[in-house]
């Protein structure tokens, strides 16, 4: 129906997470609207992402510029007693944003659904491992999301970890802040007893 | 907190229709984790896309090939005496998948809110104008959304069309197939009853 070009960017676009064909054609609509410049600019910013952007070879975060480690990782200043390991690069954000955290971190590759155990291939199990077994290592923190996924990783992640015998912490789970009881879902309210203190 | 230039695709992605910094913070990790392959045929589609597409002369529907009309407007068997006016170039498609109709098209180019008249500037009046008070069309369709802003603008055109002294049809409104009365809201149920015949 659509000339091929734009057939093509569709099924392109259709590939990336949460889009789906109604929304790529509204992309490609939208970059047809759009100047050349920006255009050009959206082409050569991908053209050049593969080389310029690393992966850490400890954490697996993608990063820029000279070595092997990010900047995190490389960083003398961050605690080395400490591993944080989170599903994916997005999970990190938000925890270095707290300004809270000044360890290292590990990124898993995914969260495991409790139905599919194919899902194990895409994490990072063996590497986690190598790492969490370093023996400067003295804590781990899996800090999963608060999902059924993350619920199935975290426990499957204390299962390979604890051989290891270090200190495994989560995330508390509880009453988010300016949440009120009134509002709040059993789940979250059931877990905020459970962590009382 | 993220190197530059998976800060710069963020920025490009966020600027795209219903992409928010986090939805386009899950697209570049994507292309990240994507072959160099896809990635590059991705950035040499938008490269292309720009010089392979043009814009129909008569229906300013998108489209390749020789020539300034699209397959649509330069085909000889398609109704030349009717013309249906569409928002934007996705709502052309659905309609011609009904293959219910057989004339020609003009895209608008968008929709009128009921308070802003700037939007105005957005829709192609004027070269409206100039296709629908050609001789040979007879009928016009207003085929706009059935949304507050679809029948503001259909209001609109219904306006400035009516001194051309052609006939003017909408889409009818009503009961979608399969709808059942109830779970229909008051609104498609009123146009249902308005409709009837």
């Amino acid at each position: 129906m659509y000339p091929p070009s734009i057939q093509k960017l569709i099924a392109l676009f259709s590939k990336f997470p949460t889009v789906g064909p109604r929304t790529a054609a509204r992309f490609v609509f939208y970059l047809l609207k759009s100047s050349d410049t920006e255009v050009k600019e959206l082409a050569d910013s991908l053209a050049g992402l593969k080389s310029a952007v690393k992966q850490c070879l400890f954490c697996f975060n993608p990063f820029e510029g000279e070595g092997d480690l990010c900047e995190i990782c490389r960083n003398p200043r961050r605690n080395q007693t400490m591993l944080c390991i989170v599903e994916k690069e997005t999970d990190l954000v938000p925890i270095e944003k707290t300004k809270k955290y000044l360890g290292r971190y590990f990124i898993l590759g995914g969260a495991l659904s409790r139905f599919n155990r194919e899902d194990l291939k895409e994490l990072r199990t063996e590497a986690l491992l190598a790492r969490a077994g370093q023996k400067e290592i003295l804590e781990t923190i899996i800090a999963t999301n608060s999902t059924t996924e993350g619920e199935s990783t975290a426990l499957y992640l204390e299962r390979i970890l604890k051989p290891l015998g270090k200190k495994i912490t989560k995330l508390a789970r509880g009453l988010p802040l300016g949440g009120e009881l009134e509002y709040a879902d059993e789940e979250t309210l059931g877990s905020a007893l459970d962590g009382r203190k």
